[in-house]
């Protein structure tokens, strides 16, 4: 293993995403790495001694030591220990204790089953991870789309629907959009990472050996996980309820759908003939190795594709709840693979980071492709003018002057200013009303305010 | 389509599991079939109505002829309208129209989108329907699962962990894990769906149109939500942002995984070799149209398998968190399955209900069955105890005996307390701690007291 | 149930994509309906009395009784019956026996078990109906495109790769690639489709009863089968194994991706700014409720949607593989579900077809499109040709001269041309690679060809 | 990265399942490891430059200097030129251009696109890794089956439905199963994957710059893959068609599931109350880090559990068969995990093998388990004959008999075969038919013939 090629690895997270990158790994490696697995179940192995001792089970001395022989486990020592064995936490244990005394021994996981070990470690090196790592980094990303909306708060562009034309917004809006779902989900996953749950409990969960040793064993498991900076889950089996995990990422993926969702947005901005915003481009950077004038949207494109990638392990998360009676262990290669999903919305979020500090706003092709439409967008402000003043079917009447100003390819305004079926209504328009209808770039709604609002809420 | 045959359509839940069953027919239809659909959107428009005359833009007499035609309207003829003009909205407009004055015309649907009627109705809907069916079916469900726990938390049963009779638990202990799951998912659905969101800001979510009749449109748009009981989207495009939703979804398919494992724990206790369990049978009941002798646990076959066919389904929700720029319509038939999920839950919940209210506990088989473990059980209060009392490798020599057991076929318990290397241990084991070994299913640890606490939780 | 109101379906197949629909009713009810699957099943029983009687096992006369008892049973009574005995098919048996002959009585279902009954009908149903009236459909979709790839097939297309303009191409050549896909798939389909597989093999699939009464319960069972034209499983538990079905659904599920495919590019090239497609829009229809000029590309956004709503449920198909030993039942919802799969794909291709049937295509706006890229497309074959004729760094060289056309905005062509470097190499030009390099509209390789023998192909 | 310690990934994959297993690796590695990724797209250049030569286009001498140069390709300098200009198979390239002359520099990936390069050794080593190592993987675990259903194929096993005892198979039959599904699957997988297709037709597939220097560039296609042993696409975009691939990873998808099927069976016929087969157990093979005594189905959990993992990502296979226009980009991420559905099914297989090859299999609790249904088992013989001797209503006449025996606890059969109303129907029986009803456990019908048949099949 010590000659392993990192390119010999078949995860591209391993060989490509996260192994090869510098900032990555030192927020990642910390906490969903198996060293780091392997450092936090010893953790947990600290903390009940320490509470062992606290409680007068063992000595202060015993724990202590116990504290300095797991402090230098090394996951290839457990590794080679399970080998022999086939038993992960019992090698971890064996390791723990041929370093401590004889008479520290027996205190070594003393009264616990392997999933106290597991399911605690797991719940803490993620809640860490997500606190740590994950949240600071979305806000981050966040903070960039904040400063771009800001920026770009005033700047008309079409609004699209169904891919066509629609109302002007602008583009700031549409970023805002992002600043809030983005900034409400940064919530839900904070609320649910410190949910995460530990449990002290045993092979069953009825605490049947540690009741053997305290009278409240409860109060001793909560003592044990808040060394760890975790809750207790209310009521175990030989493992915690499966929810709060399942919540915590679901908020994870439902999070990673919003980026999916901005990633599209800017790719298609981006398609060469609306060419709204663009990735910047390095100057040593090569777009087609075979089309030397492309410029893609490649971040745009990871970040969708990890989405993709991601996603749908959700469904083994759902299939994870399920575990029979006590629990069965048919999750333990499955739940292994769950400290992926929550690497791959941090190294998507930093490339959408990266892509949007640097893109790059066409302010001329937002107007260009907005005055294609200009004519056309008066057709809303005046159907509903119309119909403010009485006009008794001004929806149907207004369809009917876009399709002939679209027939006889004459600008729609003209037309309908020059109706005699609307003269009378028209007249009775006010001056600020006949003006929007003349100049539709003014019928923006209240998008720059909104921007301005959610951008001041989530900063 | 006044023919229709039930047994011509290809839903199941329509033919089959929803359609004939009038309880659940009550509890579903009023929310989540396409007649409700097309009433929550009336009732919006009358929202529009009322707010627009309560603002001064249109006479109180056009809003309540607007209310008078809406409570009319009918699926068949809004199906009619579309069939001619290809837009549901609109097609819901024009039958509301024909049915008010000319004056009243132009105000139905006033400075609206569609999306803003559809958005609003279905997160009324859905709330409604979680707050008025489906939380109290759940509720309903708990409290038989938390009248069977407290009858059962003294009950012993082997705990089973990897499908091997593991620890002494008890059955009310085991039952209590689903009372607590089950809760603490009803409390997140009934949060999830209380925060479902509305919107009235038009085409695009600028409020361009309703700008130009109010000053303040997001406290408009608040006054029109608030008649249907929801709060608005902090901000929206042409759609609410998909989260609200999907957090509402995800806490459905979370609780629907609760049932399936609950339903895989008692399907696997009514194996024949196992049988702690019984789904109630009928007299008239047939098991099998060739084995007239079977018993087959049909209850919570059935709900795993509505699960199995429910679960997947969120990766559409996923799907529909994407939709470019200020929204594309490829949620058009996708969000119409989003009810599907909903009822699906009720009618799982319903048949889990029934089921364990009449579920049979056969307590010989529960003794029978840990009595085949019985000796070996004794082996982890044994070793643990060992180890209290400095045995410094006490839990393998523990195993090493239970191999000998095995391979002897001679009871543990024999084996262990004549062993001459544990002699000098066992002396200085107390009264109690013997008897402990010697009695296992004593080793129960705080079983009946937690399934107390937590069905007093939950009561 | 008679007076069901087909809108108090839950299920949007039935109240609005298939109930409604004449043509598509006609097309699926007979084999994917409720009362087609108790048909089928009955179908079933007479295909068995009709062998019994071959055999000798029972009088023609008894099979001749049982075919006209079968013929006759309707579904609302089978239920009736399930209702009062808790067991369908026994349900279905008793049906057809209270109208035969005490003497034919027990030769209805004799010596098979229920799960001969509805896998056997299952696996003929949808085999019927996937001959009868889904590659009928999906024939009629590639041919409509197969027309549309040779009316376009010399149509100069900008081709797009990232979103970005790359080489072009012709439209008929796009929409080839669609023609083969689909090809491809209609062939693959209809073999999986031919080898769904049925089986009279009892209750746990040794022929333990049958074995009672025949001496080749083999030949039995493939004489049984041959009537309803279906293959036996090669050996069964109480079930057809399931990757028969599993690997036709998968055929399905694959071809619905290339329609959501081929839908999402005709989404695009119908937006606004690129606008080479349309689809057509009836005199009568509204485009939205608000927006009256717009032009929405609805049936392509309903078929990439219907896409999104049925492709997770091939992950419901993959649970269904897993079914305990001899069989448990926890399929018995979520296979009811699988004729929902069939039924989709059917509507979104017939939606698919009639929307490309009246596909408007814009040749002025595919010139358009193309003309603006035109300069750079020249990049490929120039830094092909350099290349050929002994440049040592071709792609850097032209990739330079693309970011000096874009800084200067001057045409990438002339600079070429003009650039010293370049001269010596340009000079070994033939006059017919200098040509190319002027007008890149001929630099689209073979695509006419190709698209002329792809249709040949699938014709 | 060349300190990277194993350790530090966050693939299971890599840490633990494939990384650490000499023979696992030796499987894996050179086909789906990115150190085989760059080499088989190295390969493809090699191809590239050998038919240009043949053609004449270049010399053999470039030809030779370019495979040599080829052959020694890194991937980390192909990560670090990657680094330096952000474009994958350029980089590539360059490394392989920087070690041969100027003269041949334009011939390495002459008129060919990346994805020329990509598809084609995807298409190459995955085809070359199921045919080299997983098939032979598959055929042994298969073997290994048929060997275990040979030696078990009359060994009595009660048959299970619904988790209740049904009727008498014999265990090699239910093994036989599996037999007949997975070498079924492991055709199929090998059709698909000698179906996997490669293109060597540029940047959108119209063989645009191959068509300015060969003048039939689908032979000259053909040729360079005929290098690498695989047919070309019929027609391509920028990429081969999606369909390919995704019915290959169908088909290891569905195998998996049977191995998942298989997994579950064994996992509960080792339940502790059942007990009819063990995973064996190693000398120093620690069952529980508690309970000392546990001897848990852990292999079989595994391959469940693995399973889980693996299964929805054929989601992300279908979602990755939309690809817009001549193709977007949204699969870079996404298809670079494909390998991990490949080689997780290899490693399952694997652990499969294994623990079949040590399966225990218990014939005193098959006996014993037999023996608790034995009288019940009467019931569906009786029910035939009686019916077959014509009683008007045997099923329910039998059925009722079972509740008396149930109720009364007295045997069936005693009951049955005392019982007056039967009385007449019962004495028309033969000897062999009585003996069959006093003898269930020969109510097998041919389960032996038929295992014996399945087995010879696949041998």
């Amino acid at each position: 293993m010590a000659s392993f090629d990192p390119f010999d690895s078949i995860s591209p997270l391993d060989y490509r995403y996260y192994g090869r990158n510098k900032d990555l790994f030192t927020k990642i490696q910390p906490f969903l790495s198996e060293t780091a697995a392997v450092q936090y179940q010893a953790k947990v192995e600290v903390a009940l001694a320490k509470v062992l001792a606290q409680r007068g089970i063992c000595t202060k001395k015993i724990a202590d030591e116990i504290a300095q022989a797991a402090q230098h486990v090394k996951p290839e020592e457990v590794y080679a220990e399970e080998d022999r064995i086939k038993h992960n936490i019992r090698a971890l244990v064996n390791c723990i204790r041929k370093n401590v005394s004889d008479e520290a021994k027996p205190y070594v996981h003393f009264s616990t089953t392997s999933h106290d070990i597991i399911c605690s470690a797991d719940a803490a090196r993620f809640k860490d991870f997500i606190v740590q790592s994950l949240i600071p980094e979305l806000n981050q990303l966040n903070h960039t789309l904040i400063a771009l909306s800001r920026r770009e708060k005033a700047t008309l562009q079409i609004g699209r629907t169904h891919g066509q034309h629609a109302e002007p917004i602008t583009f700031g809006f549409a970023m805002a959009q992002y600043v809030a779902r983005i900034g409400h989900k940064i919530q839900d996953i904070s609320v649910s990472a410190k949910d995460l749950r530990g449990k002290i409990a045993g092979a069953v969960g009825g605490y049947n050996a540690l009741s053997l040793f305290v009278n409240d064993p409860e109060a001793f498991e909560k003592e044990v996980l808040l060394e760890l900076g975790i809750p207790p889950s209310p009521i175990s089996t030989q493992v915690v309820a499966a929810e709060y995990l399942t919540d915590a990422i679901h908020d994870v993926v439902s999070c990673f759908g919003i980026l999916a969702n901005l990633a599209d947005d800017l790719r298609h901005l981006q398609r060469s003939e609306i060419a709204e915003v663009g990735e910047s481009f390095g100057k040593e950077q090569v777009g087609s190795s075979t089309m030397p004038h492309k410029r893609n949207p490649i971040s745009f494109e990871n970040v969708k594709s990890l989405w993709k990638a991601t996603m749908p392990r959700m469904m083994t998360v759902y299939l994870d709840q399920i575990s029979e009676h006590q629990r069965d262990l048919t999750n333990s290669a499955s739940s292994r693979f769950v400290p992926e999903i929550l690497a791959t919305l941090l190294i998507a979020a930093n490339r959408m980071k990266k892509a949007i500090e640097k893109l790059s706003v066409d302010r001329s092709s937002l107007q260009h492709n907005f005055d294609q439409s200009k004519d056309m967008i008066a057709a809303e402000p005046l159907y509903l003018l119309l119909a403010a003043h009485h006009h008794p079917d001004a929806h149907e009447k207004v369809r009917q002057v876009t399709l002939i100003a679209q027939q006889k390819k004459r600008p729609f305004q003209d037309l309908a200013l020059a109706d005699k079926e609307l003269a009378p209504y028209l007249k009775k328009f006010s001056k600020q009303q006949l003006d929007l209808v003349k100049h539709p770039e003014k019928y923006v709604g209240i998008c720059a305010q909104k921007t301005e609002k959610i951008c001041k809420q989530w900063d």
